[in-house]
């Protein structure tokens, strides 16, 4: 039975960022494809960036999210990895030309022509719409099976935060047991950053400017240290000390004081894109042969590998659930960073209050 | 016979950065010491931002110079690596505390107690004097065999600035061959950085602000292309197709051109500290995976293999001879960048002259 090629969700038509109901035509199924019913999707920072135009790229009306679990409904007929009732992941990219040194590298993150979930256009100028929404139409290669053992709300976050913090651990051997990693800020990136790493085996410093977050994080994450970013005297206490961080705060912030907690040769690693520019002194980066690396989430098998490495450690987000009705509250609320640690829609729950 | 322990050289006293005579008492001989008559100094743009105070931190009076060949006069009892006569180079640094993480791994010039060739001094107050005078007493440990086919004065820019373009494409897996390399600036670090990638078999692309240096990057230097900077048309035809880039330029720039020229997960290398803070904008560097590193110098291991590398390949700086008596001139000729492509200071020859 063919689906209804109308699909409906929650749009932002401007940059206040108000989501409101949007329907939609549904891209047209290729042989390539599948269809998904959008089961969950979890919220993510640059979401809110989006929708409030932070970045001064919104293609309005945006419908965002892009850490999709949905179940697939159709498959077009060249489909090989999915069938109908297969549980799938859909990230922050849904298209790449598959054909570029990067995409043959498995790195389709970094394919120049990208298509990302939401607020992008196909080349043939369809606008791409994300996961606050009932439907999704994807070529197969973009889509990731989620593993059967862990609950679909708490692995939608695993799709953009998850393959965000855990790519550059692997990609810049930080995975290794016994490295000490610094995590600069306890969100949705964060949170997780703390439980792979220590599913790695590696020393956990969380680096926050919340003291009330330090219970949480070494109680409930495992890590091993906190220390307050504005207190001079840990900062003090901790520097020269940390092989690896990774930087997850979005805020504009100086990345001067991140470089002096790493040891010679320490990479600190830029997760999360400030809106303005940073000013960086180069001697006590050259003094200590460290470096600063950026890195944006992850290829499709890149992807699929952290979800097995998450269904064998039982790593998840920790979520807080809501319906579809929920979600403008939620941006408010994820603006003051009142969540522990992502808001995830239950979308096919509550499509019909929207 | 025990020599003189009164060395003379050429002292900066004051911000003006004017070089005249000054004598100072030698350092006395420990067990594990050489003692050396300096017989050339390379001249590196940073004696002329510390003796100009360009950074804050000169101690005046400041006797420069770290690029050091000289013959050795006499050896401490335990010297085991050099015997009277022998040819040996003093590069940046002269002493490490040889216990910490960095120094075992071969990494001095890491060390957090490291002693600088000059304006530094010993753990005990002891101040150091640089090249730029006739006598050096260093520990054997911070001596480097110069090999024997190789002209001397041509070899002693190699201490510093051969060095510091050798490391980092090492340390970066950029001695790779194929891969494309990108020079930023053709003085004394880049001319040796064209002559020790192309040896690597690297392909080399000088970047420039000045067209004129065209001619003697490709025909005498080697490299296979050449960009003029400030030729936007230029600069977007090289977009993403180079896999590391050193940068050796001193002078206030931006790095985000740079960063363009990047392929996926290229590596920008910063060889040279500016005197200012500079602006990156970080979602750039995320979205190619790339990254900036700093690198200063290298170990004495390094310097011998770099040495001996230059030995096998042949390569040595292309210097311009000068004495003692030309040192303010040549100041001057270097702060306007008039020079092709090292002063190298003949001071045994020329040292009564000051």
């Amino acid at each position: 039975m063919e689906q209804s090629n109308t699909a409906f969700g929650l749009a932002a038509r401007d940059a206040t960022g108000v989501l409101a109901p949007f329907s939609f035509p549904l891209r047209a199924k290729g042989e390539d494809d599948i269809i998904l019913n959008i089961l969950y999707c979890g919220i993510c920072h640059s979401d809110l960036s989006t929708i409030k135009n932070e970045w001064g790229n919104a293609i309005y009306p945006v419908v965002p999210g892009h850490e999709i679990v949905g179940v697939v409904t159709e498959v077009g007929h060249n489909v090989q990895k999915f069938k109908v009732g297969d549980k799938v992941g859909i990230g922050y990219f849904i298209s790449s030309c598959l054909s570029c040194d990067n995409c043959k590298q498995d790195s389709e993150n970094y394919c120049p022509q990208l298509v990302t979930t939401f607020n992008s256009s196909y080349p043939d100028g369809t606008p791409t719409y994300g996961g606050f929404s009932d439907k999704l139409v994807v070529n197969e290669h973009f889509a990731v099976r989620i593993p059967t053992k862990l609950p679909l709300d708490k692995v939608a976050p695993l799709l953009c935060a998850g393959i965000a913090v855990y790519n550059p651990l692997k990609e810049h051997g930080l995975n290794e047991p016994g490295k000490h990693l610094g995590v600069v800020g306890l969100g949705g990136l964060g949170h997780l950053a703390v439980k792979f790493a220590k599913a790695f085996g590696v020393k956990v410093t969380v680096i926050s400017t919340s003291p009330d977050k330090e219970k949480e994080a070494i109680e409930k994450l495992g890590a091993d240290s906190f220390i307050v970013s504005r207190d001079p005297e840990q900062m003090k206490a901790a520097m020269g000390t940390m092989d690896g961080i990774l930087d997850t705060i979005a805020a504009d912030h100086s990345l001067m004081p991140l470089f002096a907690l790493l040891k010679t040769r320490g990479k600190l690693i830029a997760l999360a894109g400030m809106t303005k520019p940073t000013e960086l002194s180069l001697y006590p980066i050259m003094a200590g042969g460290k470096m600063l690396a950026g890195t944006l989430i992850g290829g499709v098998k890149d992807m699929q590998e952290m979800l097995s490495f998450a269904e064998e450690h039982n790593i998840t987000a920790e979520v807080e659930v809501i319906g579809m009705d929920d979600v403008n509250i939620a941006m408010e609320r994820l603006q003051k960073g009142d969540v522990r640690f992502r808001f995830v829609i239950n979308v096919a729950n509550s499509i019909s209050l929207s």
